[in-house]
């Protein structure tokens, strides 16, 4: 699998997932505005990548800054935070890798400029190594969730693409197909920008792992067939009670799942919590332009003048949450009180 | 709105469905396998349109027999019947077309060849008016269900473009746009055809109703952010205990609907009345071609070699149903005594 993002000597390549499965394209950026655009127009997407991908700007836009004034500099980097902060509004993550570059400024904050950039570089280049291996943690922590033989139904993309490496939802795929679980995965298609067909389907098919897909509305139908086993999707952010923001049409897997006894689970890193919102009503949900919609590449696929809703994400109530599987291990409901004590451990 | 389907001279002519909303076009059917092939490769498709198009083509069939023997008549007719069934399985409407024409036939074996033929023509010019009728009925029947000012959802096309004309789902936001109830329109996109973006977009921005669309999976997060009064949809076979097929991703929003508390309806001639099937899961469902799915246009969007499952239809249980609307009034549950005294009645 090559790598979603990465240094690329001063410059941040990533993959531009917008290409994918036509060919493997490198985006690079050279400023961090290059990698605010490149988040809001889906060359980088899914909440952990896009966590990675606000460090790693954070970091380039701090190399850019020419000034041997902390306070100039701490004054500089404040406004790209909030910048980068507005790239998209859903995924937590995105704030979460801002906070965590902006600590180290505060932390640094009598050390010269030279030595703070540094720092900052190397703390995006841990938190891609991190992400990582968080991911391996929660493949590892969901096998024993995966039945033998089981078919899986995942929604958008939470593979390798939407991550540093590896992936949540996929993660888990990944670990249960290491260890020879005869496991089978249908993809939801995720229209309107058909992540599932393009980016999941090719994942899986990178690694060998048995994978067919379907349009969105065929899911219910094939759990009331009983041909789907359990399902698992990644998050944009969950709030302190459990109820979580992932891809639209999440919520109407969970619905469906629950009328069928099918369980739901949500594969994310801790960082995905958000303990400042209570509950998911919260959250923000993301508006995308009704083009994304109405159009296939360049074609207008409807009459013109036609208006399309894009909401990009939806919210699922944690009483359809059957578990969440993290990297310090599975939280069973109630969930708000397993959040609590993990965030904790 | 022009016409779906009607009587061109000697042939058949009908808009081709996979070009709106690019442009009108006519395809025309100069034999009976002519039309098999239009109702299989979705040139026409909705339920009560396949019917009319399965009549009028066992009467263009009818007409090319060249024979003065009505024994020889007769068995040609059968087989020609036989095959216009299989063009496809789910929708009733085509098989009860089929029986009608066939009744005809048998009700006229002492009649002379060509008095048969010029019969059968006539029966299936009937269907296409009775159709049209039928569909002005259900709308005025569905009119006490809509409140004013409603948002409806509604998914796949089952309007003019299903029927002979004005539509069974559409119908009745026909007849309350007709009656300034200020109704507004969510379409389903309703993949993989596009049929909600294509044509029902297109069918009710001719007739000045508001309508917007949305990707199948955004229906769920509308009805929870309370922005869908009711749901109504077309059905393709209704079992005698009210299990409906429709378009896949119908159950879908059926359970959605449900979880929601918003009324669920469906919109149906009692000709869509399968009284011979106990219940849903006795109704055959069309698997189509994986193509679909994985195609735009002539362009692969998934990776080389990627497979796809097509489910065309779904079954919605009766429980989920909160009425159906005929052209002889609404069916309240339980379904199953509803729809038994309508169909004596």
């Amino acid at each position: 699998m090559v790598p979603t993002i990465q240094w690329y000597g001063k410059y941040i390549r990533m993959v531009d997932q917008r290409k994918i499965p036509s060919g493997i394209r490198w985006h690079f950026c050279r400023r961090y505005r290059d990698v605010i655009r490149a988040i809001r127009n889906m060359v980088i997407r899914g909440a952990p990548a896009i966590g990675i991908a606000a460090s790693m700007g954070l970091a380039l836009g701090a190399s850019s800054i020419r000034t041997v004034s902390v306070a100039v500099f701490r004054k500089r980097f404040g406004e790209m935070a909030d910048e980068m902060l507005n790239a998209r509004p859903t995924a937590v993550n995105l704030k979460w890798a801002v906070d965590r570059m902006s600590a180290m400024v505060d932390k640094m904050a009598d050390s010269p400029v030279d030595t703070i950039k540094s720092a900052l570089k190397q703390v995006s280049i841990d938190i891609l190594a991190e992400d990582i291996e968080c991911n391996r943690r929660i493949g590892k922590n969901g096998l024993s969730l995966i039945p033998r033989g089981a078919t899986i139904l995942t929604h958008c993309n939470a593979g390798s693409l939407a991550t540093g490496g590896y992936g949540t939802a996929l993660g888990v795929i990944r670990a249960a197909h290491e260890n020879e679980k005869d496991i089978r995965v249908i993809a939801d298609e995720t229209r309107p920008w058909l992540q599932g067909i393009r980016l999941t389907a090719f994942e899986l098919m990178e690694d060998g792992i048995p994978v067919s897909v379907i349009v969105d509305s065929a899911a219910g139908y094939l759990m009331r067939q009983k041909k789907i086993d359990l399902v698992i999707t990644g998050a944009d952010r969950i709030a302190a009670n459990g109820d979580t923001a992932n891809k639209i049409g999440t919520y109407q897997l969970a619905v469906l799942a629950n009328a069928n006894k099918i369980p739901f689970y949500i594969a994310a890193p801790l960082s995905t919590v958000d303990h400042a919102l209570e509950n998911g009503d919260m959250i923000p949900v993301e508006e995308r332009s009704g083009e994304e919609v109405l159009r296939f590449g360049k074609k207008n696929i409807g009459p013109s003048g036609l208006k399309a809703l894009n909401p990009s994400f939806d919210i699922t109530p944690a009483r359809y949450i059957s578990a969440v599987i993290t990297e310090k291990g599975v939280i069973r409901p109630p969930l708000r009180r397993g959040i609590s004590r993990l965030l904790k451990a």
